[in-house]
């Protein structure tokens, strides 16, 4: 199994997230492109590290909008969208170039994830940006959704994610943020939960609903107080349940 | 000889410069790459268009100002400023790739070309910035400044240019475009100084100085309503002058 | 009757427009207030010139999104959606300053006047923004839509408007510009129902159904090709059948 | 004696600074207006807990640079500096209304302080925008420098300030940030020497000069990991030497 987080997400002077707590914990990183948070010195800086720890990179473009942290819905045109993605995915290869990095995979960012999971335009829109920059890059979808579809309709090699500390809806998609009780906060639950789906290979909604679910990644928060504690139990549990764990591309090539 | 200019420095509903009626008389351009002007969608344009007309495409980072269009010195620390730009360098090649083109130049725009000319830190700055990216691009500088010590240093390609349409100081730097002779607007002044430039190799000062001067590149603006008059006039004398022009690789290759 | 038009939609280098004939046709001024467009010289710089025209000026707040040009739809919380309208009436008003004028009304721009005509929770927002920062500023509201209901439930001054340019829906909302056929460009057609509109005090939708609605104001726009030549048949149209065109002040006060 | 202090320098998602800290300290606080950090949201809330605790409120408008953080000098032409200080100071006029304050000073941050405090035509920018928003507004100056001479010029109220925890150079300038030692960290170096400032009228440079100085307000910091220890120290300091610590206009009025 394969785990991720957002990193990345600084800009100039404000800082945000635990970076270097969750790197320890992590085989892939979704660096900020610039555009929702994540500066081109923060950006250079996360490949670096990455780097170091063998951790894979990934893009994890956002909307225009460093004030809404990327996490309010702009309705531009597909078009507009995958322009925007393109140019963040060219932009994080420039940085990555410092760490002598290749970026390998791709996950939206925030509402645009939301958008995407449930807007096959917008899910289309991505792949086709993924498609002209770079086809070998894998799609990093919220399994079962329609980005998932839209990766697959494009022919591009596809990565689905589950959420460690994300209640799910009996949809399949993520609870949004807005609501309370999105985040899981009880390092005992989410490990607990964690084993149990990707031993089982099913996630559970919050009514309770079964959804057996194919996942190749499972990914963590860092931007939560509670988020180290969180990742620190999951990881834990999965290794002691005998679940290895390593960067998407090993994860993806088996 | 070569002649390019810079375009693709609108954005979003607002348009500016003459980009089509420029892209028939250069063979170089220069994509503004999103900081101080030009979107993801005008970037990807110019470069199809550039790609149809055989032109060679070459970036145009400038600082992060659309307010200021560019034209504001921002005092930001060396490695910023190189981050900055290897973010753009990284960014225009996503967009290029919508064109399968290579970029193959770089060119500082506005207030940042007028800073790195006359200070090695930035003009270093840039070149590590195409250094780290793509150590092939072209580091198209004002020749006589320190662009082209900083490209020499760093052992980076390097391509020299002159301008058509702007008079110069005694001191090789060009005269500021807040000076309202910084321009050269008559059509017949232009070309007869540009068949003399490019056929004696000298530069001549705004003070009648002669600077002999060696150059690849001849660079004409589209921003101002006497433009393309103006390059039409200098691209006809030339060739009349019996002087090809051809792409920026070309002219570098012989 | 009253004529309003958008303002000062230019940004730095940038223009887009036509601010100087428009200003000659309309007694009311909707000035951008610097997010979706508009810098603090521009806006200063029509408010001068309305003072100078006798003409009054409103604020056009937007969402903060150069880029998109404040017509796409962001989807923030209505409070700090709020907070970013109070921001830019502020702004304005210290511009204002420059004039000696007070700003008089209040209109939202584009995606965000579109949000605010049917979602009551967004047209609240824009009320409670002018009811903090100014209670004595009309707020502009599309006849019949959310924005009126909300103006009238923080008993703020109400003016309504209707478009001279822009097909109606049957729910009575503007068909969105996204719509080939949103915009009436033709002269004739333009005044001819304008003229309709005003003496009989209702508007027809694109299907023909016949709306009885009241409104203090007609709004034209500036920037399609068009517009001028729409604009002065309709004004002419209008006072040769006795209409007088005053300022959004005066056509309240009666 | 007045003491002030930055604040609402956050923007979005990110935190930056101890505000709530530092507000129990000062009797005046200087108000980021959204272009360097500090959106409508914070600004509004820095208003409410200003009034609460009684604090005098200023404007501290900065540099359009969120990513530089107001850090990084634009060299903007003196008029467009002008109508962007003149749009920030409207601006938080606009959020102060939500606590139904008024703003009573003007401080510059920043490069923006930096540069007005040694060029006259950046001082007067500020100044002028002062004189057109609000004359009744104080500009808060540091003492000895261009803008001392700016208010002076325009016949604007001026308050002079000095910082307990910045070195000082031989020409009553801030020694700049970029320095290591810029600011004083120790709590008790930082006590000792405001009480003697204060109580014998003058500043001492780094390098022992003694400056005698008039100031109304001393300036601390809440951006560095020592700023609550050294505030506390000094306003402990400072009282027990018997000095009494009053907003702004009240230090102003005697």
């Amino acid at each position: 199994m394969n785990i991720n987080a957002d990193m990345g997400e600084g800009y100039g002077h404000y800082n945000i997230g635990n970076d270097d707590a969750i790197l320890h914990l992590v085989q892939s990183v979704n660096v900020a492109c610039g555009q929702h948070g994540g500066d081109p010195g923060v950006m250079r800086e996360v490949c670096l590290k990455s780097k170091e720890r063998g951790v894979s990179v990934g893009a994890h473009p956002g909307f225009n909008d460093v004030w809404g942290f990327g996490r309010r819905q702009i309705r531009m045109n597909p078009n507009d969208l995958e322009y925007l993605v393109a140019y963040q995915l060219g932009a994080l290869a420039g940085m990555a170039a410092y760490a002598g990095v290749k970026v390998t995979h791709v996950k939206p960012h925030g509402a645009l994830n939301n958008m995407c999971a449930i807007d096959k335009d917008y899910a289309l829109a991505i792949g086709r940006a993924i498609k002209t920059v770079d086809p070998s890059l894998y799609y990093l979808a919220l399994a079962g959704t329609e980005m998932e579809k839209a990766a697959l309709d494009l022919d591009l090699p596809l990565a689905r994610e589950a959420f460690i500390d994300r209640l799910y809806e009996d949809d399949g998609n993520l609870r949004l943020r807005t609501n309370a009780d999105a985040m899981i906060r009880d390092p005992k639950v989410a490990a607990e939960r964690t084993v149990r789906m990707v031993l089982d290979g099913e996630i559970i909604s919050v009514n309770g609903k079964k959804m057996p679910t194919k996942f190749d990644s499972l990914c963590i928060h860092g931007d939560e107080p509670t988020a180290i504690a969180v990742a620190e139990a999951c990881c834990k549990a999965l290794r002691d349940a005998g679940v290895e764990l390593v960067t998407l591309p090993e994860m993806m090539k088996g």
